[in-house]
């Protein structure tokens, strides 16, 4: 299926590390809805030149601003030649009722996968919003190198990107993540989104799941996937189980390079102190 | 006169390219009310190493946590050894009737001057607070290096930065500034806050005016200052005026780099593509 090309509303552009910070809202046929995005365009593709692109989930409560705000990956974007792009965290608006009450189901926790349950099923699409619409875009819209894609996020943004990644093998062709759900399937976060989004039969919740994903897998990221965690993450012991995606990731053969930082959290500062290390493993992988 | 050492209540704290960034609370003598900080450690000082330290003052409408999230400095300030410490724009909850009003008078747009005018003079004492209290603060509950303190700022911050480096040379080694406001006698700004704080008559203003403070000085800075102006900067010709400054900097026979950025505008994507210049500025000065 061809999807025609989107008409972008630019709502503001910032010079920066002599590439540019935008900010995008359009018509979103895979949500229904409006949708918003930002970009950095490095130097290199300003000047004309064809970039990797990668592409960044932020976490619960998180928007389309946060990484471009807090994660410092603009000058690392510039120097190395990669296009950032960051959709927001869910639809907005959408008028389902309850979106608005908890801060991790609803609006800014869409946690990247189309529901299949109403009454979230007809605007909670988020996965085909990033894999499908927003990839074409990418494609179409900004001077990204074919092929060279890669996708990396933040706790709930973790769980997308690797999912998606695993999902979409052939649209992604690095991956990476913060502090991910790495096995959503069995924290309070992930059971509380698989439930409302997915139902009650578990079974549908595999496919969504980085841990469930990787044991059917092998070897699917050649070239490694790289996670960082902080060891002082308060949601670590309950809530991200990298241990088990580390486990499934040997099982499946892959390579995983698991880094973990005593005294860090799981916030921006924890980010953008290992930022520069994730920007150089996809810049490797998608030279 | 020997300020008593302050009881700082830590909020919370973050480690940050091996560093750690804390934001502190503590009742405020100067002000009369509570008062919030950040503070910046890199890894030399938790090793116990004296570091120079930098005062950032912020814009209109920023908080002491402003610089932290969007700035990018502690990466430059882990490598360097540089101390970074961040007040609030003003006081909070002085209940001083319309101090919220405005975006650019009242709460977060202290001005960092102390008003002499009622209802003001009570609480919107921001240059004692930064000049003399948190200063102390900074040399006592911190491992700051004696007589190595620099000051930088952004816009109201910038102006703030110019005018308590030129009134307290003793106690600032080095500055630099940001889109400073730089003559803000004569912008609308200036002119807003220098009448409410400040009263009417305009000979008191000249004493908080980095302009016309430079016009009495005879190079206060020998190792030079440092301007950074974007070109795409909206405030640039009705708030900013930094040829002015400029102009009384050459009259003093102070060496000011006042570098102008096409396409760069006034927000902290501008800053952050030059806070490492800044940086460097004053850790040069400081060392």
């Amino acid at each position: 299926m061809t999807i025609p090309a989107p008409a972008l509303e630019l709502l503001s552009e910032h010079a920066c590390f002599g590439g540019v910070q935008r900010f995008y809202r359009h018509a979103s046929s895979a949500i229904g809805l409006p949708m918003r995005f930002s970009v950095y365009l490095p130097p290199q593709a300003l000047a004309g030149t064809r970039c990797p692109a990668l592409f960044y989930l932020a976490g619960l409560t998180c928007s389309e601003e946060t990484f471009a705000i807090k994660a410092g990956a603009q000058r690392i974007a510039a120097r190395e030649g990669l296009i950032l792009i960051a959709p927001d965290t869910s639809p907005r608006d959408a008028q389902v009722p309850g979106e608005t009450d908890s801060w991790d189901f609803g609006i800014a926790a869409g946690f990247y996968l189309d529901a299949t349950q109403a009454p979230w099923r007809e605007h909670y699409r988020m996965e085909s919003y990033i894999a499908d619409e927003l990839h074409h875009i990418a494609r179409v819209a900004f001077p990204v190198a074919a092929g060279r894609i890669g996708i990396f996020g933040h706790s709930m943004g973790g769980h997308g990107a690797l999912t998606l990644a695993l999902r979409h093998r052939e649209r992604f062709a690095s991956v990476s993540a913060f502090a991910p759900i790495a096995h959503p399937s069995v924290c309070p976060w992930g059971i509380k989104a698989f439930t409302g989004y997915l139902g009650d039969d578990r079974t549908a919740w595999a496919a969504h799941d980085a841990t469930q994903l990787m044991r059917q897998a092998s070897c699917p990221f050649p070239g490694g996937i790289l996670i960082d965690q902080g060891e002082a993450d308060k949601f670590l012991a309950e809530q991200l189980y990298p241990d088990d995606f580390a486990a499934a990731c040997a099982a499946a053969g892959q390579p995983l390079q698991l880094r973990r930082h005593p005294g860090y959290d799981h916030g921006y500062y924890f980010i953008e102190t290992f930022i520069e290390d994730h920007l150089l493993h996809h810049a490797a992988q998608l030279r």
